[in-house]
């Protein structure tokens, strides 16, 4: 299989994150967003909705967005459930991250460290503080009574919330009053073949 | 089972469409989120998020977000394929209508139908079109090659992307230049059991 991405990106290091987690051989494709390479028409023919990551599988199947992905991989080993109930709580986060979560931090993060917060783009990023710490006092919340997300071992909600919540002191956001979360990011970090950003 | 939601939300609309569709017992409590019912203790007991729907389960389990909610109840039957690539396409679609298509379609609907477009609202509004337009054209691009979103059968993908698409008008959204889309609409529309927003 090949992914098509770029590791800073953390929807598609969450990619990266979870094929080592699961020793998964694949071949990686670097993207360039900011020089267009998600507009191109051979791009668009695998996602016409011009996003990375994109997972091309073997048959030249394609699947776009990062959560499905995650999904597609971690079928069948721990990190889904196979209880109908646990694997819908794992989707829960999963979409609580694409809406909730990702929209502010994620965005924030990316005006601060890819744009250089530049001045016309500084009310944009402060709005976007509020939702982000909403996002955190979440999963605050949640990492209080469990461990991980959806219980006592790591899922794929926790590979795909950690994605941006990692690295979200780039988008202003410090965890220093998130305990809670600050033990959950070192679980993970201590898990077997855990990897980095770089 | 118990939902919490309000039917005028598309997000809490394709949840009562799919029970219909599989025919499921069930009763419907009513949320009234512009007088803050979302807000309230009991209600962030079940959903630290603030956000309806709510499903919750006899035995006092809660499940939030509207398309893990439908990936919960349509576990086991046709409307979420066994095969793993295609329950990630559906995924895919999923995660593409709360990231892509939501947050332009479903917002413009509600500046306009719920806050009646008030003036220091309109550049938000008009900031919406061009995103949801786009969302739309990558429907439509799916629709001409395949009669449902996922292949030749209706899938949970088709009913999250129907509850706001079938409403897109009440946001600014023709879908004249979309014949497709108009088209997948009407099967929908045609399936057993189908019932409208009212």
């Amino acid at each position: 299989m090949r992914i098509f991405g770029d590791i800073q990106s953390g929807n598609c290091y969450k990619v990266k994150l979870l094929l080592s987690f699961l020793d998964l051989p694949h071949e990686w494709v670097h993207v360039d967003i900011l020089e267009g390479g998600t507009s191109k028409p051979d791009f668009l023919k695998m996602n016409p909705n011009s996003k990375i990551p994109v997972l091309e599988l073997d048959n030249h199947q394609y699947l776009s967005e990062s959560n499905a992905i995650l999904n597609y991989l971690a079928s069948g080993t721990a990190y889904l459930p196979d209880d109908n109930y646990l694997r819908a709580k794992t989707l829960q986060w999963m979409f609580f991250e694409q809406y909730s979560h990702e929209p502010y931090i994620a965005v924030a993060r990316y005006i601060a460290k890819y744009l250089g917060l530049p001045e016309d783009r500084r009310s944009d990023y402060e709005s976007k503080q509020a939702g982000g710490h909403k996002a955190l006092r979440v999963m605050e919340t949640q990492l209080a009574m469990t461990k991980y997300l959806v219980g006592e071992t790591p899922t794929i909600a926790d590979v795909c919330l950690y994605g941006y919540t990692h690295v979200a002191g780039e988008g202003g956001f410090e965890l220093e009053q998130y305990p809670r979360i600050q033990a959950w990011l070192q679980h993970i970090q201590s898990l077997p073949n855990y990897r980095g950003m770089q």
